[in-house]
């Protein structure tokens, strides 16, 4: 039906009325005193969202620019790096280093499994010399709904090295507890179009102290990425180049009601759909791709057997509007995944699992009795 | 008076009220079908815009970014490049050029005076080895109201070299009649907040196939930027990196509208209103910055004589909610600088004009009679 899609796909994620209807408001300038009070205030709400004091910039262009300028403002050509690599989005950032002339170490992980933190340690003790300089991972794996150990992974970059850690949080950020300072994370970049609940179009780029310091030695070449221009813009409340001043309107709409719900609270909304989800898709007879611990709490990719996952996907999308996301290269078929980040309540769960069990009821494909995956997943939001 | 603001500065400038409302409709999925007929229908519409059958990219960034997207997909570390520099934008470009290791030869111009052509004639003549691998140049040098002679300076590049000529058409393209294929201009980058009609936050890259074969030598780093993952996208009607889906739906609307009003007559509508300015300026006793004969389609730059020019520029925001643009860097104060780009009509154009000479008269500057200025800007909106 028309204009009635509910997206369920790791992003863009679905989107507040209130914060619609703040970027069809007229640009103002974006060297006025007017412009200058949101950079203020959002930067501000930005830090609070990040847990963090250090600076947080705001770049217009997507996740992936934001990660970049992480990578090519702090290391230098030949500088070596770990990467870690369990899906799309581990894979890019290899790509993203070795264009940069880095000299990439990678440590893979199946799809569908997480990253182990002992491969680092071991890589780490046996750098007697310290010549690793940064330690790169994604922390939700939004390809195959891999939640990565970020605070165990960072425990051991921080023991054995003084590398800076670089994170993808890309689908993890307002989703999961990330306490940037508290746990010393260096870099951490993100989007827009995820747990922010804005539509894509500005990224984020969080820098330590320790990363600011990377950066005085860092040689690669850039300009529209380069983040010493937007550090020295930020301080004055401004932007180095003009900015997606609309989509500012929708970030400060969308943090205002982030903080309004509270930290604790939203983490704890999106842990208890991803257990709803998880419950429910098990309940149905469904496997889940990505082990139930190491589920990322923005997205559960479901894999379904002797079923064509795409069939499926177009099911739910033609019969009940609800948009999931397919498996991406290899997963293409075999996997689909449900998104429950950012503006989500618990009506879009129930009805994305009743959906689900209709749709495979449909197909015949339907291993458990009707309602019994809702019924769990029932059970699990009334939990106290 | 609360959103009553007019926007007369080089960007962001007005944005068309169904323009805006598009902007608050939910975002869609970017790898749906129905996004793709966007991407398909605005790259059809932008190859119109910039008079080509060559690709047109569409990257999430300002206009900066496209520009060093076309330098750095182009050209080599070491190559050696003549960038033009008479204001703000030139400067930027140089910046970029050899933030990536080119060589750069600067041809220079004071501000508020255009590139000499001729300058480019001798440097290429003397190039005999053919060393010079692309000429950067602004169109309409925003800071100082100046159009350069894009036509002629790349007339001397075809006729003496075989560079690659590259040009910011930031605040030209949509404002001044750019025939990409039939001049041989090889990249146009060019930003939505202009002459688009649309918020910031996209921009544009058109690369013919000379700049496709000068990419396949092209050795600096890159991966957000990286155009041939744009080009590879574009023919699937898709994007590499989750682009500003909203500012898509705006961007369709505006080149929409501007396809029914036709190139021929926002060119002349863009002349007629510059000319208007123009001789309304004078009219009523104020200097141009740039000369008339060279002045930009986009925004007029005055020079007001004994009187600081920011606060002309306060008092026409606060009386009348007129934003007008101040002068930049050395020119802060010294001169003001008239919007006329992108979604301007004839009332625009009178309550400038009349504004400026009520703010004047109040100021005790005005050194003609009230009306003066409007009485010329009158009969040149009136000629037929």
């Amino acid at each position: 039906m028309q204009d009635k899609l509910n997206l369920m796909i790791p992003g863009p994620t679905p989107v507040p009325e209130n914060v619609l209807s703040s970027m069809s408001r007229h640009p103002i300038g974006h060297r006025s005193k007017d412009f200058q009070k949101i950079v203020q205030e959002t930067t501000s709400q930005l830090k609070w969202l990040h847990q963090t004091t250090a600076d947080v910039l705001t770049i217009t262009g997507s996740g992936t620019a934001a990660m970049e300028a992480g990578i090519i403002n702090t290391l230098s050509k030949g500088d070596k790096v770990i990467c870690g690599d369990n899906g799309k989005f581990g894979e890019r950032w290899v790509k993203v280093a070795r264009a940069y002339g880095l000299e990439v170490i990678v440590v893979k992980a199946e799809w569908g499994q997480p990253l182990d933190p002992n491969k680092f340690k071991t890589i780490l003790e046996d750098d007697i010399n310290k010549t690793i300089k940064a330690v790169i991972i994604t922390h939700s794996e939004t390809s195959t709904g891999v939640i990565n150990d970020l605070k165990a992974i960072n425990n051991e970059v921080k023991k054995h090295s003084e590398a800076i850690i670089i994170a993808d949080c890309v689908t993890s950020l307002g989703a999961s507890n990330i306490q940037m300072d508290e746990w010393g994370i260096d870099v951490i970049a993100s989007g827009s179009q995820k747990g922010y609940m804005i539509p894509p179009g500005l990224s984020f780029v969080a820098m330590s102290e320790k990363a600011w310091e990377a950066n005085q030695q860092s040689n690669l070449p850039k300009f529209y990425l380069d983040l010493k221009q937007y550090l020295k813009t930020v301080n004055q409340n401004s932007n180095p180049f003009t900015p997606a001043i609309n989509l500012y309107f929708a970030l400060e709409a969308s943090l205002t009601m982030m903080q309004k719900e509270g930290l604790n609270n939203i983490f704890a909304r999106h842990a208890r759909h991803q257990k709803a989800t998880q419950e429910g898709v098990k309940a149905m007879g469904l496997k889940l791709f990505a082990e139930q611990s190491f589920g990322s709490p923005a997205i559960t990719a479901v894999e379904p057997e002797n079923v064509d996952a795409e069939n499926i996907r177009k099911a739910m999308k033609s019969d009940f509007d609800i948009l999931l996301a397919g498996g991406q290269d290899h997963l293409k078929g075999k996997i689909f995944r449900i998104g429950h980040l950012g503006f989500v309540n618990d009506r879009d769960i129930i009805s994305v699992i009743s959906a689900l069990e209709s749709t495979l009821d449909k197909m015949g494909k339907l291993n458990a009795p009707i309602g019994q995956g809702l019924a769990k997943t029932i059970s699990v939001l009334n939990e106290e």
